[in-house]
């Protein structure tokens, strides 16, 4: 599957949650599969921190990696491009084609840096919706993703209400942890602390790879579970057979770490880290309203909601919180616990198990309406 | 309860489980409580990463803080100071007084720095069997710690099972997984990436508080619970009403954070840092050997194994394995897991619980062997 990234700019302002204005916008996205006649096949899919618009496919014959999420999307996969038109853009704030803190600003003709305004999962929302407006889509069929692929899906739930028949949020949060918000500001506070970083405004000279890679580092330990480091790495040592009584990379877990920092540094921009980090951790459907079900209230979609067994990031028991508060709106929701050991990675690695969830959920939601029962 | 370090210097070479040596060898200690006139009344109180010495009372009337562990050790506590000798000294390659890497090396008239040897805990345990002879104490009553303090307390039962008649080892592990050497990685590669730290010659000019601060970080995320954070900061501001939309501090569990990576290098040494995460990652009593059984068959004190419900850096499991190998071998083995919010910290802070628990067992260890029963 060879696919294409293709780009939309808007020439208008998009009016941020901050108060501030964003624009031009530009987003970067990819589609696959047909549209059909009456635009009711279309499933827009939503990245997580460090992803893209390249969720599935390839763009040349020669590339040796597919897109981000190429199990899950395809010809038969879960998401079966033989059926659905498949979108995915980049996010606003992102580094991969949307307009993000690295694109230069027109008024200025200098990078954004940190003068590219804070913005929030609801903001980046606003920006697809633009999107789904370009594609003349009136209502999609689902929108799904994890992780922060997942606050969207809510989000859209909630800012959008008509223009979506379901939502299909895997290994997410309705409202961020103190945990997850300390995981991410240590994170921030690495990427502050490299003299290269500059308050955001080093484009023109080094970057800071090594508060980024660290950074990376603090979010992959949180991505993994205990159980799947210990399957994985356990206490072995990387190409020695015995300590070696100095402070070098000598078990295979920190070379593997540090494997995962460095080529993060090479596909990343650290502002956008930043930034999106901060529209994670501001993620919190519950704001100032007096409880999670009223953020639901006009919620008309179908739920499916997968939390994963050893997620430790956003635990099972924040799915549940999730599913009780959609539930007291009456709204139509589907919760699975998937036992998995891979910790909050198993939304994209535990595709096969997805795959027949989506499949029935997908077929109930567009199965006609029965028609309503009479009392004998 | 006033109480004073002291300080004792071992003009003698310690062979080091490296192969190089270390001498001449300062150890500080503090003592309280009396040794009785048999010397069987004596404890080791072994600390953790941060800890030191002083493991309770005050130095001087106007402290305003006692020592680490004061809830636990004093006239009426768990271990009672009315009836127990208590002994707590710093580890080598500590910055409380015994010789670490910002020691003055004789040899050079330079403080240590990275020449420092890298140490193990079996080290640091051979190094406090100098200090126990110094005492003139042939037996002690146990050994117990938390943490990096269990682990000394297990390493005494296997390089010394004759001079300890039990062990109480507090949230440890014998053997360190791969998660928690993930976590001291990434802390120790904060510090490398300070450009203060340089390579740890850095004791005549600036310290590299910036990456101890953030490594600090990183490790106190490890001794909470998500339950504790989420119900002492949730995802409470600090000293605002609403989001600033910046990249400031805002979530109070973010103020809280930067306070303790801060105050930590007001009292840390950022070398120490790193030998004493090292020293925690090399340790698995199993090395080399078929099992962790194995490791334990010259064992001959009594156990109490404690672990705490909701600590993840080293979990309850790993307590049971250590356990179940103990068993293996017929150690006279209690166990408990104590129900607890707090995460890694809970050995700190559960201190009533334990209360009970050191009484009854150390009734038991001091008690004396029953006859033997015959066969009628």
């Amino acid at each position: 599957m060879i696919v294409k990234t293709q780009y939309v700019t808007f020439d208008q302002e998009l009016k941020l949650r901050s108060g501030a204005t964003l624009g031009p916008i530009t987003l970067a996205y990819e589609t696959y599969g047909e549209l059909n006649a009456d635009k009711s096949n279309a499933i827009l899919v939503l990245h997580a921190l460090s992803g893209d618009a390249h969720v599935a496919g390839r763009h040349a014959a020669s590339d040796t990696k597919p897109g981000w999420w190429d199990e899950a999307v395809g010809p038969g996969k879960a998401f079966d491009t033989n059926k659905y038109f498949i979108i995915c853009s980049n996010v606003i704030g992102g580094c991969k084609g949307s307009t993000g803190p690295a694109t230069v600003n027109p008024k200025t003709g200098k990078p954004y840096g940190l003068s590219f305004p804070v913005i929030t999962v609801a903001d980046m929302v606003d920006a697809e919706r633009l999107l789904i407006d370009h594609l003349g889509i009136d209502k999609l069929l689902t929108v799904t993703g994890g992780s922060l692929g997942g606050m969207r899906a809510l989000q859209w739930a909630v800012s959008y209400p008509d223009r979506i028949r379901s939502a299909i949020v895997l290994a997410a949060t309705a409202r961020v942890s103190a945990q997850s918000i300390a995981l991410n500001e240590v994170a921030r506070q690495a990427i502050y602390a490299d003299p290269n970083w500059k308050r955001g405004d080093y484009y023109d000279g080094e970057r800071p790879n090594v508060g980024l890679a660290l950074a990376r580092m603090i979010g992959h330990i949180s991505y993994l579970s205990e159980t799947s480091m210990r399957e994985k790495f356990g206490r072995l040592l990387q190409e020695r057979e015995q300590y070696g009584y100095e402070f070098n990379t000598e078990f295979r877990v920190e070379s593997y770490l540090k494997h995962q920092g460095l080529t993060f540094t090479k596909r990343f921009d650290a502002n956008t880290f930043l930034y999106i980090t901060k529209a994670i951790d501001y993620f919190d459907l519950s704001l100032g309203l007096s409880s999670l079900a009223e953020a639901f209230r006009n919620v008309t979609a179908k739920f499916m909601i997968v939390s994963y067994s050893s997620d430790w990031l956003y635990p099972a028991a924040e799915s549940e919180e999730m599913v009780r508060a959609l539930l007291q709106n009456g709204v139509d929701a589907t919760y699975v616990e998937i036992k998995s050991d891979y910790g909050h990675d198993s939304f994209l690695l535990e595709v096969d198990r997805l795959g027949g969830l989506t499949n029935d959920f997908l077929a109930r939601v567009q199965k006609p309406h029965p028609a309503p029962k009479h009392k004998k």
